[in-house]
């Protein structure tokens, strides 16, 4: 069994490899070559939340389960409050391969998935990113989907202004004049990421111009929103996983609401396998529920496994 | 994080530390300081099966998950068709703090629970010990259910009998007369442990005396069956947990004719931690619904993690 520890992931898997990886189990998924098991998730009380995400994919030939959770006395601690760790095993034999270090591997193929949905959704001439949100994963989906677009400035707006500097940072290494604006200044965004843990909608459907994609990054769990459920039923919804879109994602309230039906969702794997239509027009709203999914976490953590064993860095324990 | 790996167990963790471990979880289970999160379980095809069962135990400060399946192909290629590891979690925290093989441990806490229901159940002057079944397991069974009372012999039988003189060199090593008989002289058992794989009951009411208690080892999923439906109706009813054994235990068919009631079924933690009565009389027939629950294998895998760090021979290891 190789361990490939948490310190390791950031000169293992660049934004590049997790983009890669992600879009090969989603089309992997669109195949039926892949499969999510059910989602585990428990509240520990005192506001600790764990749970476990698992699948299988055949394709790839990965099997696991990604061990996550939020466990907000850490900070205190000095370790982060979000704890992952994957643990993959041999789909054909059921032996335990790899333990990896998933903190950041979180990040990145929560962030791979909205650029994934920006490179198959988004014009191709979109100029302006919105963000909507400015914590530590919007960083990640900043990087991220600046590499897919060339962007020539972002847009940010954060329920807390204080932290939209840091996201500001991001953005000069990058190269893109930033500006923090009022939400309906959103209307200029080509392409708009959400990536809040709000329990009710920031984005109005009147802060959003036609032809714009958005990609919907926050909503992972019921009662958590971002976006006016109007807005999904003005636009084309893709997900990664119609099941989660419909129950803990961004779509629960559109659907709840009588606004859209489980049928007009499309998993984005479908696009990326050719199987489905991704933009039709320029002019049309494309919007993606991106929930979460445990094969996103095997497919980057699988890499992390082969990245390291190419570099010599993966430490081989006997189990 | 450490690394127990599975050569290791034998000489960590005898089925004395197993029978403490389990004990005390069920206990804890019924004080509500412990509990288990739903079981994952996915068939893979071409006969794999594979899932995940999880849990937390509060008092014993142990969460975690056991992986666990059955891969027809292994031994094959000389490796167990049965693969278990056991991942667990400081619950402060959510940091991965041990991975433990589990296929012996697996074997151990389930032979723990039966022992743990014999020595609480079964009347304190058993002398006869029966066996339905005669596989792996069921050694691990007679050795576990021989430490807690003074049998004088052990009757056996098993669907497959050439597999009976394997259980019989075991009742050999703890200097019990051994003797394979017909299901019908399982009358002159005391104690009762049934560890088959059968998908139809092999023990039937007739086949019990009063007094007698049983415990019902094999069904832990839907369509499996030991017992008689009718067994039940008659006796006073245990289990680990009452969810599983309606569904998935050997209750799931006495509850499906309307033959008893899920309020008939007594959790063997409320039995241990003084909350309920154990055998009320010489003549009732008790039987335990062992269906396995995942805090049973993180409870084994906690003593062994203790044991291997006292030892020495626990691997340590960053993530």
């Amino acid at each position: 069994m190789l361990i490939v520890p948490e310190s390791e992931i950031a000169a293992l898997v660049s934004p590049e490899a997790a983009f890669t990886a992600v879009e090969e189990v989603f089309a992997a998924m669109a195949r039926g070559e892949a499969y999510n098991f059910p989602v585990i998730r428990e509240a520990l009380g005192e506001g600790r939340q764990y749970g476990f995400k698992s699948g299988l994919d055949r394709k790839g030939a990965v099997m696991g389960v990604k061990s996550g959770g939020y466990f907000p006395g850490n900070a205190g601690r000095g370790i982060p409050n979000h704890q992952s760790t994957v643990f993959l095993f041999d789909p054909e034999s059921g032996r335990p391969t790899a333990v990896v270090g998933g903190n950041l591997l979180t990040a990145l193929r929560t962030a791979a998935a909205a650029a994934i949905s920006v490179d198959r959704l988004a014009r191709k001439d979109a100029k302006v990113l919105g963000m909507v949100g400015a914590g530590h994963q919007a960083q990640f989906q900043l990087r991220a989907a600046a590499r897919v677009r060339d962007f020539e400035r972002v847009i940010a707006w954060n329920y807390h202004p204080e932290m939209l500097p840091k996201l500001g940072e991001v953005a000069a290494e990058l190269g893109l004049p930033f500006e923090a604006v009022p939400l309906d200044r959103m209307t200029e965004a080509d392409a708009i990421v959400t990536v809040t843990s709000s329990p009710a909608a920031s984005l109005m459907e009147a802060h959003v111009s036609p032809g714009t994609h958005v990609a919907c990054m926050g909503t992972d769990t019921k009662g958590k929103q971002e976006v006016e459920p109007a807005l999904l039923a003005r636009a084309r919804v893709f997900t990664d996983e119609v099941a989660q879109s419909v129950t803990i994602g961004e779509a629960q309230h559109a659907i709840a609401e009588g606004l859209i039906a489980e049928a007009d969702i499309t998993p984005i794997g479908t696009v990326i396998a050719g199987m489905a239509a991704g933009r039709q027009s320029e002019d049309e709203i494309t919007l993606f529920d991106g929930t979460g999914v445990g094969l996103q976490d095997l497919a980057v953590a699988g890499a992390a496994v082969r990245l390291a064993a190419e570099k010599g860095v993966a430490v081989s324990v006997t189990i």
